[in-house]
């Protein structure tokens, strides 16, 4: 049996570029799982994986050329946008170290014994361990801050876990490139280098998630394919985590008091989101809600002209492209459904950028119209245009779980006056994991309060793939009862030798 | 089609003592979740969700007699367990009450808008939102601190999460009887009473994990009934998170050195944990590793005096008795295997106590000695003479994951003297969610450091259902970005007008 080839291939001009690597074999993906839990040991000082990360981040910036040119050869996304990934990335990386280092993820809680009680209260040590070796899929649309060297794995590392990453098919090339540098700043921190290994093909990916040794996932992607992979990580003998980001429409609602203070603002805001990165963010807005009448004829104008105005791209694989096109004909196709700009080809390979229209009455109906309340990934989103709050209501109601979810409300509105706002706010807590007034959901800030998750299919748990919390997917607790000092980890210890923050509670706390 | 009648059993005389209700049709369950779900928003209030968990206890207090009375005669757990249960139980809704009130459980985290990031960063709020209507699987074991007024229950009330449970068949009389209690208080703290709905039946269990409006589900009880439970949570369009608590064998570990200076009352410590509740704890120790030798002889005679001397008791029902008797029969008959107490039937319901000893070298042969790694509910342990520390590893390594692992060490080992002690805490980490020295695993305190969970199948999910942070499985964050002020949650309000502990960060933080 001969491995099949992986291919690093230019969607600008859909030729092969290199030969990187072959698919892993069941024994490939076998033995990359097996070195990674040999390496638990080693990461287990704290010291030692902040240090870790921040090689990484170093090494990572370090070879910011050669990675960038990389990854924009693989996936079209500009040599601009992939400088800002990767300063995201490795910001990403140095967020851990230093959340590492302050310790509080560790959400260390100590109960003194309490004889007092009825009955008696033993005393009692918690901490979180790592869960062992994690399962990273990488993401297409972010070579970089959600692949190999991504927020999942960064994670992963910060709390202590080896990682076996599934690279992308769209760019193996820049993961090798990746994994060497953070393999190298592994072993310059005295590391064993398979704390990090990537894997490449399909198959791999399911292999993966079936080890024995696997103990959590990571996953960002479609819904079909997270899917997928989510049911065979529950089908396991032993059931894992499987953190999975899938698929999200990232609804937008314009009240009557915003579209008539700032149609063409909204209007052009909205075609700047919707085309950022060629569509292809998880958080792209594809629906709007937008009222009917002339303010919001005025928001549909002034987006046609940004959107008119905006030159094709190239989406990240010639599958995409073909799903894009597939996927707004359809749309466009549907009784009642307006292309004011059609998406569509751009060039050979490229895409135009376009937006569909639909009264909120249409959509409502049941039948094909379901088809515009899923993802379509790609520069494309949906005006659905309401007549009154209980349409919107009855629009939002309609949706699945979301990443995010946006208001443009107007001066007075942020301000509390009547209307609609408090309405909404209440109804869109409801369907997402991120709420958004107004400005636009694409730019996930990499910040303490950060949420990036949401309602299924947005995510697969509750757990966030962004922040500082993301860390927490990796970790179980521990609770220690009456073990003597001499016996308890360092970070559970009465003296506190690493300075760790903690919760004490009972008779002298 | 008329309904199955469900019948309040007294398992001291196998007699059926009254009619209760009727299983839950397919419809009853509907309407038990669609009011359960309309009755959310009322529970938004923290002050009110704390009322009437305390009023909640206070009215339980308040029929304590009759809720022992009815218990015990359902269970035949005793009064003075049954009394105690109780109190833990009112304990418990009184400490989440408390948990509202402090609201730390919310986790909020504030991080300020920051102009001078790259790119900026914009102002970020995150709290935590209840998921909906939760479903609650009582234990047959607990009919109080696990069952409808339990944990479970408490800790989704306390998260602003109506609940339906699913009564055992072991005790629906009280399952009853705490329900109409729990009513009473919603509805004099102005509360609609469906925020908790009882329902009795093995179907109705299904519709309700399979129910679209339900969102999470707590469960303890057993791995066949659990895994199934687990497996179509995990099964439906839309996944819901299942925090099951499914089996442990709870390893205990006898050093050398601890047996030499204590196997007497090792010994007789053992039986009153292995007898306690007549054997029927989640957190039973199943599995003894003591030393070969004189020492380890001397552990087993003071355990056989003490499990000789214990009269017989009477299981929950005639199934578990049955299961009991089949299931120590086929161990005792394992070649290798001795029963120096034999477990078997007691009186014509009853059990007696009893355990069976097995060499490390013949449980680690492959075959049929695995059945000794599995949980045996009820009065039985398996002792397991080990030669020497890698021995007592080797057995530690062929074991699934538990709630408990004891340790039991001498006095030096406790004070940090060489031995195998720290070895056995790390091997005992990896596969237990608490870590006991020198104590028994019985008897599992409510406390804020707390973790009842532990590696499958001990549990489903990283999550405890003991203790304060039991809360946090009924819950899931949502940030909010550049959301004005007068728009926030309350929570969340720059003012902190509750008062909720919160970390802030960025500029001015």
């Amino acid at each position: 049996m001969t491995a099949n080839p992986v291919w690093s291939v230019d969607p600008r001009t859909g030729k092969q570029r290199e030969r990187v690597a072959a698919e892993a074999t069941h024994r490939d993906v076998d033995r990359a799982v097996r070195a990674a839990h040999a390496a638990r040991a080693a990461l287990a000082g704290a010291a030692t994986r902040a240090a870790f990360l921040r090689t990484a981040a170093d090494l990572l910036d370090g070879s910011a050329a050669r990675i960038v040119e990389s990854a924009d050869a693989e996936t079209a996304l500009g040599a601009a946008r992939l400088t800002g990934e990767l300063a995201r990335t490795t910001g990403q990386l140095r967020v851990f170290a230093d959340c590492v280092d302050e310790g509080a993820y560790l959400d260390v809680r100590i109960d003194r014994a309490d004889p007092s009680l009825t009955p008696p209260r033993p005393e009692l040590r918690r901490y979180k361990v790592p869960l062992g070796v994690v399962a990273v899929y990488a993401a297409s649309n972010f070579p970089l801050a959600f692949s190999v060297p991504g927020g999942d794995t960064a994670s992963a590392l910060a709390a202590g876990c080896p990682v076996v990453v599934k690279a992308h098919p769209d760019h193996p090339a820049t993961s090798e490139l990746c994994a060497a540098l953070l393999r190298e700043a592994a072993t310059a921190n005295g590391l064993p280098a398979d704390v990090v290994t990537v894997v490449h093909g399909f198959d791999a990916g399911l292999e993966l998630i079936r080890h024995p040794l696997v103990t959590a996932a990571g996953f960002t992607g479609s819904i079909r394919g997270g899917r997928a992979l989510f049911d065979a990580a529950a089908a396991r003998p032993v059931p894992i985590p499987f953190h999975g980001e899938l698929g999200s429409l990232n609804p937008v609602v314009v009240t009557p008091a915003a579209v008539a203070e700032r149609a063409e603002e909204i209007g052009s805001g909205l075609a700047g989101s919707v085309t950022l990165g060629v569509g292809q963010f998880c958080v792209k807005p594809g629906l709007v809600l937008v009222p009917t009448g002339q303010d919001g004829d005025r928001l549909a104008a002034a987006l046609a002209k940004s959107l008119a105005g905006t030159e094709p791209g190239v989406l990240l694989d010639h599958r995409m492209r073909e799903a894009f096109l597939a996927g707004t004909r359809e749309r466009a196709a549907l009784p009642g459904v307006d292309a004011p700009v059609a998406p569509g080809p751009g060039g050979e390979r490229s895409v135009g950028a376009g937006f569909l229209t639909v009264d909120a009455t249409t959509l409502l109906e049941d039948g094909p119209h379901e088809v515009l309340l899923e993802e379509c990934f790609g520069p494309v989103t949906v005006l659905v245009r309401y007549a009154d709050q209980s349409e919107a209501a009855a629009v939002l109601g309609r949706l699945g779980g979301n990443l995010s979810a946006t208001l443009q409300l107007s001066e007075d509105e942020t301000r509390g006056a009547p209307g609609p706002a408090a309405e909404l706010i209440s109804l869109v807590t409801g369907l997402a994991g991120r709420i958004v007034v107004n400005g636009w959901p694409t730019g996930v800030a990499v910040a303490p309060a950060q949420h990036h998750g949401g309602p299924y299919p947005a995510a697969t748990s509750h757990a966030t793939s962004v922040g500082a919390t993301a860390v927490e997917r990796w970790l179980r607790p521990v609770a220690y009862q009456s073990v003597p000092d001499a016996l308890l980890p360092a970070e559970l210890r009465e003296d506190n030798p690493l300075g760790l923050p903690r919760r004490v509670t009972g008779p002298g706390a």
